[in-house]
């Protein structure tokens, strides 16, 4: 049985996945990735193509040509739905997949607080589609809002409500304020673009739980300054297609944008392994399963908390990096005899800080000790965020689109694809006299 | 009555539309521009988003922004069913709205020969959505042939039929073999996409039908000599989801796109005027529909046949613009009090040439009698088709972009958007030993 090469599977082309098929580069090992995608996300800059700054291609990457200089790993397009722990195969839509070694890192996807039928109505932004997809509806709700004549319904279409104040929804935020307020104002004839209403809603205490007290409040003092409405402590009970609840007020809104929770992929529980409050698959310290030496869990997957922290890794990019080289690089090591070593060292995760933009100029960023933030913050981000961009090309795309954005403030990918249709209660005619106005559907 | 300002109403924000609405500037009316997309999109380069060359945005502006400039002209979202035109109004999705002239540049759309169930089979390219579908199917039938264990279903995928010898069917024609022959090789393991087939049916005696004859045969030759297979003369009797029928010969294709037949937006049979056999209103020699002066039609969906030529105007950007243009001059002429002198010149089409591109390097150009080929016409090309792209700024990420591909044979935009779902027979295990090959599905 033995005389043939070990198969290593990684599950998920994302941050975790991709770190952990490079690292695997070299092993004797017939390694192979499997995604549903043919791409991968920067999801960093995701919010970008939600707000019409960058393309899609801008920041995906083929996972074929990312992986091309890596060894014998091969790519399959395939969509995983399980894990047979016992017969060692991993189960997708058209059959399974053997594997001696497996490192699951599916990721997490939006949790709704167990409201599934919000999902419809407040996207989140996990992937490409969602991104469009949000970008189509903010930009819709500018096309309704200038031929809206009910006054109510106008307001709505000009409201955006986010959940969620972390890093996503700060973003979000102040992106959509700012094209509302710097890029779109002369286009419109009868609405003035800059006077939508952004409101962000966190539950907690303060925006970007993860990041230090005073950062927190510079966040939301630039988010206030900019104009957008920030409500702490809010937790929203109902989310409609007209309209947002907070406690006893109902706010009339078009379009909710879902930042808030999250919950691990349903392959987590084909695992019976022990799962977090999320669902997260709890890890030991070399990120392998309990008892089940041969499969480790990477990325927002896995719930990893370091000894003496009382608190699991959150689920970013650099967390993801770093647990995927490891993973990948414990099973090298196995590979070629020296498992005993490897699996005696205990992940351990390098903070090197982390960052959120807020408006142009303006970013929160988090490198040690040192906490910075205004134009300062703003650049460092960009430079991080180009430099870890996977591709030479992408980055120079993203760099361009950058500076047009700055100097002009221009937001180029502003398209509408896929329904084009207005939500509109009483619409007006092009600007004509009321005398000839359409009649109202 | 005649104390308001005329209303003047453009259907369609293609280049007849555009054109009609710039040349209406300054006119002492209310003009608007009804499109049911938010986007103008530059269509000569739609086939290099269909191959992943160019990102939508890239070719794409927002209605809005390129008409900021011009004078009163409002931009409305709505999608046009009809227009009444004893009334005076464009019927709309959500009731109407009146006009006192309108031109109606609503375009045309596939035309199946009279087969509308081939649609879903081969989808063509007239919108930004036709063209990341036919991304979609094409990067996915790679990834379906790399894991296809049945010979003749991997030989299916591999092999991509273009219906249409047109310049769209001949440069999507080339463009597919050049990303299959220079851009995809290093990234399959299984397959070797250089033997991908592309074979191009046009039903007529030549391709290019347009062009003079020894272009035609130079576009024959340098396609041929890219390895794309050429057969002329040849009518498509069926299309099925696995097949495509030419006489007594059945091919096996698991992709046929289309770039055959067009026929005239369901608007014009509304006008209640003379069509022509495509469904094209005939119009006048000043553009507008006979008996109505105030109603013009311009662009793809007129039939317009120049006095002395036996022949109607063909479907191009060109001839698109410039009646957009002379429409809208006639109606701003006519406002300002000048109609008679401005009727009374009938539309003449400037050609200024043609152009099509059939691999790297290689094109062909008519510039009057001047006939170019090779690297000198694709040059040619490139320069024309930049220069008039809308916008400076997409203007430089076009650019970028051909750099990129010509410097490194990329296809940055290979980005397989909404299902991903592999079109497999007899699924292969990624390259394991065939005992542990997954079930067949």
């Amino acid at each position: 049985m033995r005389s043939r090469r070990p198969i290593v599977l990684v599950v998920g082309g994302g941050f975790a996945g991709l770190a952990a098929a490079r690292a695997l580069r070299g092993a004797d090992a017939d390694v192979a990735l499997l995604d549903r995608q043919n791409h991968h996300v920067f999801q960093p800059l995701l919010y970008q193509v939600a707000t019409a700054s960058l393309s899609p291609a801008n920041i995906s990457a083929p996972i074929r040509s990312t992986l091309r200089g890596v060894g014998a790993c091969q790519v399959v397009l395939a969509n995983v739905v399980g894990v047979d722990v016992e017969a060692k195969r991993v189960l997708v839509d058209e059959g399974s997949v053997p594997y001696d070694y497996l490192v699951l890192a599916a990721g997490v996807r939006h949790d709704y607080f167990g409201r599934d039928e919000w999902a419809g109505v407040a996207p989140g932004l996990k992937t490409i589609e969602d991104a469009t997809e949000i970008r189509r509806r903010m930009l819709l709700a500018f096309e309704s809002a200038e031929h809206e004549g009910d006054a109510a319904s106008r307001r709505a279409a000009l409201t955006f409500a986010i959940v969620g104040g972390g890093p996503t929804g700060v973003e979000l935020a102040g992106a959509i304020k700012g094209i509302a307020s710097k890029t779109l104002p002369k286009e419109y004839r009868n609405i003035d673009t800059t006077t939508a209403r952004v409101i962000l809603f966190e539950g907690g205490p303060r925006l970007l739980g993860g990041f230090p007290e005073a950062s927190s409040q510079r966040a939301l003092q630039d988010l206030e300054r900019m104009g957008v409405e920030v409500r702490l402590g809010a937790l929203v009970s109902d989310v409609r297609t007209d309209a947002v609840v907070v406690g006893d007020e109902t706010i009339g809104v078009q379009n909710v944008f879902w930042a808030a929770g999250v919950k691990a992929s349903p392959i987590a529980e084909t695992l019976g392994a022990p799962l977090d409050r999320a669902g997260r698959v709890i890890v030991g310290e070399d990120l392998s399963v309990p008892d089940r030496p041969e499969i480790f869990v990477v990325g927002d997957l896995a719930s990893f908390t370091p000894e003496g922290s009382g608190r699991a890794l959150p689920g970013v990019a650099q967390v993801a990096m770093q647990m995927g080289k490891h993973a990948g690089g414990v099973i090298r090591e196995e590979i070629a005899g020296r498992g005993a070593a490897a699996r005696a060292r205990a992940f351990r995760y390098r903070d090197r800080g982390s960052m959120a933009v807020i408006g142009k100029n303006r970013a929160i960023a988090v490198l040690g000790e040192k906490e910075f933030s205004g134009f300062v913050a703003w650049s460092l981000w960009a430079c991080v965020h180009v430099a870890f961009l996977v591709g030479f090309r992408n980055r120079l795309r993203v760099m361009l689109s950058w500076v047009f954005n700055w100097v002009w403030n221009s937001h180029d990918a502003r398209l509408i694809v896929g329904e084009a249709k207005l939500r509109v209660r009483q619409p007006e005619g092009p600007g004509f006299e009321p005398a000839e106005r359409p009649p109202g559907s």
